[in-house]
């Protein structure tokens, strides 16, 4: 297939203002006034961050999810993307799956309002390449960061965790995924895009590398040390019928894209009424202290100890 | 090696303001008032866009000056990038690859005066994958577009075509590269930052698919035809000792990165002014007709025939 007719068949359709319909060298975009630009990047390669057979909506979407979470823990909203796609010869990645592929990017544009830019289309020798480059705004001054943290404020984290690292347990056969829960949490991932936190967190940011690493780099970035509690870890009955044998993987496990936040005493009912709003579930789960590193608590008061402290992407 | 000391050892260094010093989920990025966004991408592939055996340094700078050259063919200045790297566990992509790779883009940022904003570093099964995605700015509105070409205006290029199709041919064994100087253009090629071009062009891209296609590009962008001379382009005597045997080879092949421009006869003057001041060789080449396609005539003014359009990326 040619790659002008391949990039006009399925991605002008996405794009949106400033994309000038893929038609230049690059796009434009303007800025609010009084806003800033927000960048993140995520690239997935398959086998390491989907599976060949995951389908190809839903791969679309979580590579857009994972860079909206992004967003999220800074604090912005999407306003548009550039798309990065390495395609090997593999006969698997056909005009049928990029038609399913660029619907999960269509369906997750109006979700979540904002659009493609441009991007570049390439070959690959060997697996399937794709990277987003997501672009926010924030009003000047308002993004979110992970260095305010201070002792005494209180550490929360949104919905649940868990999930899909089990998730991806459950695709490689390795446990039982009864009502399929986990696995569409490994597959699509909730990003909490639309929370107003600033001026109410002293800290954020999104699980991507599992909890327990990145507690650390909220306590590293801010110099803090962070306790936590795996009582008040919140997890689905899915999610706790493993826990006996996948403790480990469910604190260390990547891919959740929930909200870690710190906050001071004095905004925890802000915090909890602006998650109310939007009805996104708070939990929290520990508490920001002098010192450095981060500690699991069980039960009984006794620190957890880990045999590694988390994903490494390489 | 851990994902997060790579980051901090390589690419820590390069980050300018708004990457936080890459210590966030993403970076933030201001505009000057009455300037807007202009974005591109570029995904280097090792095998397809480079090879392995290639300096790492010159690899670093082809990916920048790739993307430069998109920025430069949109009127736009360079203000910042996002650098995602896939690592294969080859031996091959060791620290000091790293060290040299990061030299070449630090090197790059000065000259060009823009900086590291953020990224992603993954893992690869196999291939080396590198892909930018650059920022630059512009007064609004005034961002050079492909689709402005109107019948009469000329069709004119910067500097030379053909060394870097060459430079690949050479680094491949298929022919000698005596002076070196066709390498050198395929490994760093020179990206036409710094024109100031609104105003006096009409259309413009850069060659990165080569001459005719790309002169394509713009011909149905702009509902125009285009002619062009094959006595009047501009070749180095290097890639003119090779002109007998290779001349599909220099007309078609990619990687020129050289400026494309019309410019309509009451603007030449200008335009020859600008890139005077800038020190950047500028040809005309051909004109704009009413009519579709582009047609290359030979001295006696035979239309030239070719076995492909040119370079497609898969």
């Amino acid at each position: 297939m040619g790659e002008f007719d391949f990039i006009a068949r399925h991605f002008r359709p996405l794009a949106g203002a400033g994309a000038m319909e893929l038609r230049n060298d690059g796009a434009v975009m303007d800025l609010p006034a009084g806003e800033e630009l927000v960048l993140s990047s995520d690239t997935m390669v398959e086998g390491l961050h989907f599976l060949p057979d995951d389908p190809a909506k839903t791969i679309a979407q979580k590579l857009l999810r994972c860079n909206l979470s992004d967003l999220a823990a800074m604090g912005s909203r999407p306003r548009g993307y550039m798309l990065n796609v390495s395609v090997p010869p593999h006969r698997h990645y056909d005009e049928a799956w990029f038609t399913d592929f660029a619907k999960g990017l269509a369906e997750d544009q109006k979700t979540f309002e904002f659009h493609l830019l441009g991007g570049d289309t390439t070959g690959s020798p060997s697996p399937l390449v794709l990277g987003v480059t997501i672009l926010g705004s924030v009003r000047k001054g308002e993004a979110l960061r992970r260095d305010r943290s201070q002792p005494g404020d209180g550490v929360w984290v949104t919905g649940s965790l868990g999930r899909a690292t089990l998730g991806l347990q459950a695709r490689l056969g390795a446990l039982e995924d009864e009502d399929g829960s986990l696995t569409q949490a490994y597959r699509v991932p909730t990003p909490r895009i639309g929370l107003s936190l600033y001026g109410i967190v002293s800290a954020a940011m999104d699980i991507s590398d599992g909890l327990i690493q990145d507690c650390g780099h909220i306590a590293e970035e801010s110099g803090v040390s962070i306790t936590l509690y795996e009582e008040r870890l919140p997890l689905t009955p899915a999610v706790q019928k493993h826990l006996a044998q996948h403790k480990e993987r469910i604190l260390l496990g990547g891919d959740d894209y929930e909200l870690l936040v710190t906050c001071p005493a004095a905004k925890e009912a802000a915090l909890q009424a602006q998650c109310a709003a939007q009805s996104v579930p708070i939990t929290r789960i520990g508490e920001v202290r002098e010192g450095a590193g981060v500690t699991m608590l069980d039960e009984e008061g006794k620190p957890l100890r880990f045999s590694r402290s988390g994903w490494q992407h390489f």
